[in-house]
């Protein structure tokens, strides 16, 4: 039986892991912290865990966490998370982080998006980015796991296969949708209802957190391109699609294309490509730790690359847990099967 | 290994049937049928099958189900239903039935409210109707399941324990709001976007087909009581909330009431009832077979009984396996366990 | 020139003051203040605004509003609204107060349901409650209007007629249905996009500060009867349902009953009583200060009363205008005209 | 006064140009037509129409037509709109078309797209692309107004400035989002509730209808361009959001950028050009003929363009009222004044 905690987890993404992990027979929840709910039972803020999941948030207390678990998630705010890696690393713990803090290979790049000093960079490069399609040999071997971002993960399983070809040498824009729970549960207007509901708009365009975190992990496969990342704010709760554009340099056709896309993806369980015509559609990965993938060559010059996902699942918790189960030697779709929700 | 078959699997009910049953480890489903899509994988149809089921949707053949299924889910329009079970029931195959052609006693009445003779009314009394929360041994020995309609569910199951303490003699208003993923995947333009999106009305007040349902049932709870059913559509894809008025004719408190409904419900793995000040939430049931119950007495003399289900799978699909384990012998929550998806 | 002024003008029925009163032609908005935003373009906090009101928010300044204002709007929170009253009323300016600071009749029931104190207790007896449907007259000559709540507004509209027929002696059920704009600009959980997108759930079932409001006004039309009132929150921006149910007492037939709304509201420009056989649907009222009033009689003996209004219009913004009309002598409908937006 | 008809009168954009004229004060609308529905009141069918229109649709009878109105609109589908302006034309009445069968220059070009043959192609030079922002000479002069689809007016409002500077020689990615609406009253699985609702998804990514003519109007402005146009399904019920993405071939910085913009713009009524550092919001524009625009300069290079517009009015019955008013030599924004709906 693996024990495993979650640091930090009142929020949507420490939610969904637990609504993941009490379904997985062989791990026990052995405690989740929520220093501000302390106390309170899980399922009386979310009664949809009620009668699935009956303990109670618990302040944060490092040596607990210690004793009791095998692999902590952390669905801590950035920053927060940092001061509990440094102090749980030493123990040995396996940490799945979803904060930002260790994302970055490059403390200064860090520190310039997110406005904080990083308290422990000398473990930065102990720590992965989590996006198993990309990095599954790296993070099996690994103690602390950087579980990518929501827009990163719906961006770069897109990008991956055309990027590492070299087709995408002409730079790309990305133009990314977002459902509302990937702002979390925090209160701002931008989440308010009357401020969404039956509208859409973009928002950060001169510069959202998650851009240089796809640039980094682009510029690993495709050298130094052109990107530009615009996120738009879409009235639904869960789903993130990215529509992406990329300027074809070279002589290809869109079924070649296809072939590397097939050839990257036909064996992963959790990257879906459709059929030539057919697009991804966020609704139908509502719940799954799944991306679709669709590819399409326009006036045989511009590549548009489709991708759909599950913002709480692939971009968040479904993927922490397919990072732990690669961690811990566990088969990797465990506990993350079963279709989406459609409608 | 169970075999089961699905007769009218291309609507949402039928997909959502796929949708639980490919996660249950001892079914294997043999057959999807839907006359007009004959010849279509389900997964190009419902992307969400992608990697889950592969199987194509097939012209009904009777022949065909009697010799591969011992189990048979019928997602037919009402009518058409009928006419499966008169084929199949001599058989012996267990039959599910998610129409209304078997959840009425009195063929009379059945016929005054579908419009329809019925076609085999001699096969109504071996029918039992499906609410296994109430009806649930004489489900086990049964051949014939008429699964409950959405509405009655949702309203019979917040009922069921008041009006076996006869509580509602004094009758009771049944005040409905269901999403809109109930009316079908039948172009309608009650189910446009344009229509639904962002606003709220009542529908068929003047009589609604689960009115005549769910007073038969009540009766047998209840005796002949006064009950008003008014059904509304809400901008949502599922749920059903169900808000119910009852004059309490008696002295009694409502603790007295909640110790009604705390035994009724105790044991039971898919309906729990709320803490007192807490209210249902469609949202928090989404994807699970469960019901929220709460109940509040105002003034010491109205009684409000309301209640949650997603109306897909408690209200349909779900309930249909629940169904379907009991007739097996199976236990009653495998493959229906798993807390709804929140947010 | 009439010259008016809006304290308190951020939120969501001060914008709606500011949609509306922008064109109307005998109408100068002459201040809108809002404290916290003092100094800021209200089209910068509401876009929607851009090219029609280029008025900048400022400190409320009671001598300012006496000096420059004929009638003033408060969409003040209540408490803050009385104070505000205190301060303009002894210099003769004209107020329609949007709050529920002198709905009241009694000031013991007003302290008990906002548990507040009342600071000018001696003002109520001068305050109108402003349903001008019903209490035209009054409001003609007032100068101080209390603008009725949301609720209220949709509820008496649909009971008027027949509570003052007597129908409704034996009481009724009030099952509201709210979108989510009736909750304000302030940011609570409950109107987090995220809790309430594709889901409904009851709320203050135990009791909402409207139910003593509708209580005092239905107790005028029917004498002390017996009510009970659930509000529910459904996803859309804009709308209020009420669906009330009345057990009647004597021998009337619907046609009677249709003929009493008839009498009362033919000659009225924003009551529609739809034929028989149809049903209010919220968004076929969005932006008109309308209410569509259906009624059907079920079973010989429940009258079914439905009405829909748009909440910020009618509910709140556009009556505070149409009593404005009223109190200055001017066409009751005026700046009101033009139908709703659909869809 | 002016006598209006209009043609294809029960779809959406219809009924909204009688949400809009029955504001007209100088304007009289003599008949509505819509063959399947005749003989109904309108406002049966769109009950917000009732107290403000009560009109009922007729059965289309050119005699009567060029009787009875001055001007007429077409709300009519493809195909059939140019078998009545051929009718029409001769009669010397003003014709504001709003399909697709006179937008085109190129009766060819026409021809491939919508794949129908051209009856009346020697109209087509007579047609003037109805495009105010752009062409308003030559609408004043003409007779017949071919008013442009709703992505066009969308892109090309905020291509334009751009575009005349020479800018975007480099070509331009178009990234679309519709409300629902755009897709009209016709059932289709994709207009289905329960297909749109909580989730997005790209649509007709090889070829829209829309794609040739943007690419028509832009050419006029920019030269032979590369233009990518990739259209989204958002659910929502009215508005449209382009994000257009723009390689700057030179050395501009944002602020010259933002000139162009304001020389453009800065004395039309209907475009609104946003500071510096805002964006667009649909939801600010519910209602209201006009169109919020942002541009912002990323890393120097990629110039992000953003546009939204109410598909119903900007991109269709207001936009056609506007050109009436042109037409007619009334003041440009007659009647189509006040603030969008927020929220």
């Amino acid at each position: 039986m693996l024990k495993v905690g979650i640091v930090g987890a009142s929020g949507y993404t420490g939610t969904e892991l637990i609504r993941i992990l009490v379904r997985y027979p062989k791990v026990e929840i052995k405690l989740v912290t929520a220093n501000q709910l302390s106390g309170q039972e899980a399922s009386s803020v979310y009664p949809s865990l009620k009668g699935f999941f009956d303990g109670k948030y618990e302040t944060y207390d490092p040596d607990r966490v210690k004793e009791e678990c095998d692999v902590v998630f952390l669905g801590l705010p950035h920053q927060e998370s940092m001061a509990v890696v440094k102090e749980l690393a030493p123990a040995g713990i396996k940490i799945v982080d979803l904060s930002a803090d260790f994302r970055f290979d490059d403390r200064a790049m860090y520190e310039k998006t997110y406005g904080v000093v990083h308290l422990c960079p000398e473990l930065l490069e102990d720590a992965v980015y989590g996006l198993p399609e990309i990095n599954r040999e790296m993070i099996k071997g690994s103690k602390i796991v950087a579980n990518p971002g929501c827009y990163p993960t719906a961006a770069l399983l897109g990008l991956y296969p055309a990027a590492s070809a070299g087709l995408i040498d002409g730079g790309v824009v990305i133009d990314a949708k977002s459902g509302v729970s990937g702002a979390g549960r925090k209160l701002t207007l931008e989440s308010h209802f009357s401020t969404v509901a039956d509208g859409i708009s973009p928002y950060a365009v001169s510069g959202h957190r998650h851009g240089p975190e796809i640039k980094q992990e682009l510029t690993k496969l495709a050298g130094d391109v052109g990107m530009v990342f615009v996120p738009h704010l879409v009235p639904m709760n869960r789903g993130i699609l990215c529509t992406m554009y990329v300027k074809i340099g070279r002589n290809v056709n869109e079924e070649s294309i296809r072939g590397l896309y097939r050839d990257a993806y036909s064996k992963e369980h959790f990257v879906q490509l459709l059929e030539s015509g057919t697009y991804p559609r966020t609704k139908a990965l509502q719940g799954w730790n799944g991306c679709h993938v669709a590819v399409e060559l326009k006036d045989g010059e511009t590549l548009v690359i489709m991708t759909a996902i599950d913002n709480l699942v692939k971009g968040a918790s479904g993927q922490a847990v397919q990072n732990m189960n690669l961690m811990c030697g566990f088969p990797e779709e465990k506990a993350l099967a079963g279709p989406g929700l459609f409608p």
